[in-house]
């Protein structure tokens, strides 16, 4: 942790940052960072933006948990991938409105990052009229998983129960309070890192984390992979009072959806784990993406949740 | 490129953008990006953030300058640590209002990327109320420039000459047209990476580009060294009618400030790059960070862009 930072209000919040972080911090100081611990495999790195008033509301969340969030779904981009986390890079947009939260929010990054392994190497910090916290994630990997990989006649898997981040959504629009589970899945989701490593090791084709919702996220390696996939949503888990179909829309999950050549010891994940593993559906030669059956008839995709419309 | 997108407004966009990106960018289309070329040294990494009305002024600067400024920042930090960039990943918050710029933006981004040899590899697009492109750089280096490798006795040079972007800055403010050279500079800075590591190359110690003021940023090495640094305001290189005070407080330059062991072939490097490189000053023992000389009396440094005020 490089303090030797000249004097001036900018520098003095760094040191706010990095007193927070402690050795959870390393190498800040300098116009960029040299990265070490690379040579374990390939390189896999994301980025992944929190914007206030789209990504997260103010009166939702505790600033710890805004900062914890946006960590963990940086960090679950690597899950994605099958990726061990190394480095985060943040850049900080910072509303005079937040700087009294600025150590929690602090924490709350330091939280994701400490349960992740990685450490916080370098950033940079604006002025602006909304909060934002943009992560950049790099990573190693033995063996990456991809969108592209699954193949006919793979089974597909979804990791957790879902539902839980789209019923607390749902109840805070409409002024109600989520139950405690659900607001715990949406303020404190968990990357599933070593998961995926499990999954890419015992059999997993593709694979990526459920950020848009299932099907979408699905849909997304059903078309990089150029196959069908059918999923069966009376067996995609849900959380306690939540309808398979809302479950199978609910986004910003960060369980994993992946594919496998083989059938997975679900057992043994679970028991690794203490998260279920469940198989919700397969790959065939479809060409229309993702199409869903309900006791046994197809029924139209719940609608997952779409950017910039 | 993977254009394997699933449909929606959010990919369109990111078609959009691989439209104009063509070649130049690589592998999106997954949660991260794998990174190759990493074997060449050391992994260099930094993360830069331009801001609607923090970094810059929508009435200032047409969307591809914009777009172009925000990515050279960026790659002026990989300069600053000798690095020749790689890969580039993207985190753009589009307003509405910016849509119908996002094309030119692109461009400017694109231009910035392949004057520089890097691809653009990943990204995350958000809403919101400001523009903001959040540019993450990575790059390798045989050889790195940092800032705390300046030695008592060391010679300081500059590269460029300075002042423009102040000049221009201080014009727009006041509603004035800054000069066609000065607007140049602000709009349309070039990183200096290969100038960089030829600097790394011949006896530069530590090094930092001009981004906050070049007393400013001569004072982060002065901190991080250990020692001071002894800046003559007469030697200091400037653009037409700009003061040497106002060349040494102009922010934003992207040139590079750095320390050497020995003295510098200042013609060959001008022959080679077209860029003049002067000696300004030198590393001394004291302990009071940058002090700065005028017609050889110790006068009050000019103060440099300070954030966060």
């Amino acid at each position: 942790m490089n303090t030797d930072l000249r004097p001036g209000t900018e520098f003095d919040l760094v040191r706010r940052l990095l007193a927070r972080w402690r050795d959870r911090a390393d190498g800040i100081g300098d116009d960029g960072v040299v990265l070490f611990g690379l040579d374990g495999g390939k390189t896999v790195i994301s980025t992944d933006a929190s914007v206030e008033n789209v990504h997260f509301r103010r009166d939702w969340l505790e600033p710890r948990e805004i900062g914890y969030r946006a960590t963990a779904a940086a960090l679950s981009d690597l899950a994605a991938m099958a990726a061990s986390p190394l480095a985060i890079l943040l850049a900080l947009t910072i509303p005079e409105s937040w700087k009294a939260d600025v150590d929690a929010i602090a924490d709350g990054i330091g939280e994701a990052a400490e349960q992740s392994g990685a450490r916080i190497v370098g950033g940079d910090l604006s002025e602006g009229r909304d909060l934002a916290i943009v992560v950049t994630v790099i990573g190693t990997a033995e063996r990456t998983l991809t969108r592209s990989g699954a193949r006919v006649g793979d089974r597909v898997y979804v990791t957790g129960r879902l539902g839980g981040p789209g019923a607390a959504v749902a109840a805070l629009t409409n002024g109600r309070r989520p139950s405690r589970d659900e607001r715990q899945r949406f303020a404190h989701p968990i990357p599933r890192i070593r998961e995926a490593q499990w999954l890419a090791a015992h059999g997993a084709t593709a694979g990526t984390d459920v950020s848009d919702g299932l099907v979408a996220d699905l849909e997304n390696i059903a078309v990089a992979s150029g196959h069908g996939i059918v999923l069966d949503l009376d067996r995609v888990p849900v959380m306690a009072s939540v309808s398979s179909r809302d479950a199978a829309a609910s986004g910003e999950e960060y369980e994993l959806a992946i594919t496998a050549s083989n059938a997975l010891d679900t057992k043994v994940f679970e028991a690794e784990f203490g998260v279920p593993l469940t198989e919700i559906g397969k790959v065939d030669d479809g060409n229309r993406g993702v199409v869903t059956f309900e006791n046994g008839v197809e029924v139209k995709p719940p609608a997952g949740y779409v950017h910039f419309t």
